[in-house]
């Protein structure tokens, strides 16, 4: 395998302006997984319940997302509710059901162990090392967190830091994890903690990455037209590892050009709900995507 | 002369975390006068009081700033004083001297009635109007506001919109403006009002440009070590301005050009209090700010 994502795998009811979704496939690693598939072999490292629908582990597989380190619980698949505001900046949660989630204990199958690149997606920091553990020689190492893990189980937090290559969080994260308002000194920060590379998730502002020494600043695609923001951080880190994962050198270059995969396929993510919008994708899909971006957000090379 | 600015020139006293300064020489126009000047003749278009020092008038005509268009009138000059908290992300006020600004009657001197552009830096929208009768033929009228012209003077400013070519506002203002949270929909919105393009100010994001067809999104600087914020939006205006004077035809690369110029500016603004980091602005020292730039925002031509 290429990449392996340990995350969630959760059926969402969400309404936001455009409309409203019942018991939705969703999940950080569905997401991930989703995005990453586009570029590269994907593996999900779950739990779902009894309840999960045979259509959804179907359709992952039709999708070539291997499942086999998903395990199945007696109980009910992790189920969220929350809904959106007039300007989608922010998930308002209704009702948190963690069921099987409780009980995760990530395993992850033989055809897994030797993934690339490993997403550790935002769940427990105690999880997360404990599905590290379980790679044989990952070369590449990213986690996502949030608000939660980083008031509520710091220490764990950071020592998971310690293990991991690339750190995501958006911009409300990097300052509560640091303390410092000001994001370019925040990010100078996380790689005081361990992390070789930190990218901070702006959403409409786009992204921008630090390696210590370099900055990428990279704008968003403008967009009207968001019908649910769930997952737009999710699939673009699932995209940024599914890029690196196929490439065998891993220069600035290429860093920069999985961070542009992540805007843009984040750019898909929004405009329907669930994994809709990301179930079409394809290269020449982004290749396309990719251009028109470049009209908006090129610089000319010299003044 | 090629550029006019219509605006305050101000005695500050400002506080951020990163000293104070008293009386210190700022106001729309001296900021944006300061930044036009690097590349266009300019001429401010205010109003002083007795007390204002003339060392900073000598100052500015050190600086090729055109002056005959400042009044001075008995009494003090404008005085603004404020702070800002740790992540210097909003300025909050803490008396507002207005003084001779009261009796401002914008009054455009003989040499600055063919200027080509026309800069309306926030001032009341009646003003600016009485100013742009004055030209003989402007070719360009750029316009900035605030939220308390918005919020209190809101005939009076889409009167003032009908006239004017290009709107620069910070992404609160646009909000405000049009009551529309989504950025690329507001920006939609105020081309309906008359400008033919917009731009949005977005701090620590950059900014964006839509001219009701194409965008145009540029990231900002990244910077660590701001010093006083105050100015940054004004000097973004008057680069924008300056530049655009000096180019002959206007296409859209020459107004994205204009744009990045903005940004680089505000980007030394910042680093130092008052007009102090302006001081040195040459196209020199920009071209190399820029290659620094590139190196940051620089996207891949083709995936």
């Amino acid at each position: 395998m290429s990449v392996a994502i340990i995350g969630t795998v959760a059926l969402d009811s969400i309404e936001t302006p455009k409309g409203a979704q019942f018991r939705t496939l969703g999940g950080s690693a569905a997401y991930a997984g989703m995005a990453s598939r586009v570029f590269s072999p994907t593996a999900l490292v779950s739990v779902v319940g009894a309840d999960f629908p045979d259509e959804h582990m179907t359709y992952f597989q039709e999708k070539q997302l291997d499942t086999s380190s998903i395990t199945v619980l007696p109980g009910e698949t992790f189920h969220w509710k929350g809904y959106y505001k007039q300007d989608m900046a922010q998930a308002f949660t209704v009702q948190t059901d963690l069921n099987v989630l409780m009980a995760f204990d990530p395993v992850v199958s033989e055809q897994a162990r030797d993934s690339r690149v490993v997403f550790l997606a935002n769940i427990d920091p105690v999880l997360q090392q404990k599905a590290i553990a379980q790679f044989s020689r990952p070369e590449l190492i990213v986690m996502d967190s949030m608000n939660y893990w980083i008031e509520s189980h710091l220490g764990n937090l950071k020592d998971t830091l310690k293990l991991v290559d690339v750190l995501i969080l958006n911009d409300q994260e990097i300052r509560l994890l640091t303390g410092v308002s000001n994001l370019i000194q925040a990010m100078n920060t996380v790689v005081e903690m361990g992390p070789k590379r930190v990218i901070v998730k702006k959403g409409e502002h786009g992204a921008i990455m630090f390696d210590g020494k370099t900055h990428f600043a990279c704008p968003a695609v403008p967009l009207s037209d968001l019908v649910d923001p769930t997952g737009a951080g999710d699939s673009f880190a699932g995209a940024f590892c599914g890029y690196l994962a196929r490439e065998t050198v891993w220069d600035e270059s290429v860093f920069r050009r999985a961070v542009l995969m992540g805007v843009l396929v984040s750019s898909f993510t929004v405009r329907d709900f669930s994994i809709g919008a990301l179930k079409p994708l394809s290269e020449s899909v982004l290749r396309q995507a990719y251009a028109d971006y470049y009209a908006v957000s090129g610089l000319p090379a010299h003044f």
